[in-house]
């Protein structure tokens, strides 16, 4: 019923899997899943650790994600706007929104990602999107895609 | 859509609540609603502060906890075991399974704690419950009620 970290970003039995099967929207990033969800309790609790430098992909989908910072800074977009984030800090992102986590701050950047098991896929900016977001150019000069 | 930590335990405009809103089962532990579940993810997540000497309530109920330890170390009884919990452990709690939390280690004990918003209320031990529990010596020497 415990699952011990056996160091600041791993845990015994745990694999560390890729963050997605396959493309190439995403640098440096692993994916830990701390519970897997049951019919009690459908959703899943997934680590996420970006190395310095690394980032998520930018996407959007209908699920809502509740994020947990665990470990180190970095940044994230959510919808337009840029935010600094830090051990212990919450990020929600709503449905249909936006978004990018980055470990732009010299550190890795750790996080608990909260989903529903039951979940639409996500997707990713078109050629129209990204024109559309990079607009604004806060935004511009952070996405990496 | 980012909730920042003020300090080690504390968030900006989350109110510090009580553990429950009566009775004398518990010692020293408060509770902040980090994110109070929606119609698109129906879960809670709360921080539980344990105070050096403090414990929740010895209790059990049909719905899941899922626990990510986030300051601190303490003890935890999950059934009949005693196990000792540190910083980034997850502990599962099934169904229907005695549980205790307690900051028995000189710090206090914080903790992230999943439930479903739709859940069943919690079942204190009821004398002959106490006697069941109290037959291991290991449970008889942790639990306090």
């Amino acid at each position: 019923m415990v699952i011990r970290h056996t160091d600041e970003s791993h845990w015994e039995s745990i694999p560390v899997l890729n963050y997605k099967e396959e493309g190439n929207s995403f640098r440096k990033i692993t994916r830990q899943v701390l519970y897997d969800g049951t019919r009690e309790l459908p959703c899943q609790v997934r680590y996420f650790e970006v190395a310095p430098g690394g980032h998520s992909s930018l996407e959007r989908h209908e699920h809502v994600h509740v994020v947990f910072i665990v470990r180190g800074e970095g940044d994230v977009l959510v919808g337009s706007e840029v935010q600094r984030i830090s051990e212990k800090d919450v990020v929600t992102i709503p449905g249909n929104t936006w978004h990018q986590f980055q470990a732009d701050r010299g550190s890795a950047l750790g996080f608990l990602c909260l989903v529903n098991v039951e979940r639409d896929r996500p997707h990713m900016p078109t050629a129209e999107d990204l024109e559309s977001l990079r607009r604004d150019p806060r935004v511009a000069s952070f996405i990496k895609s």
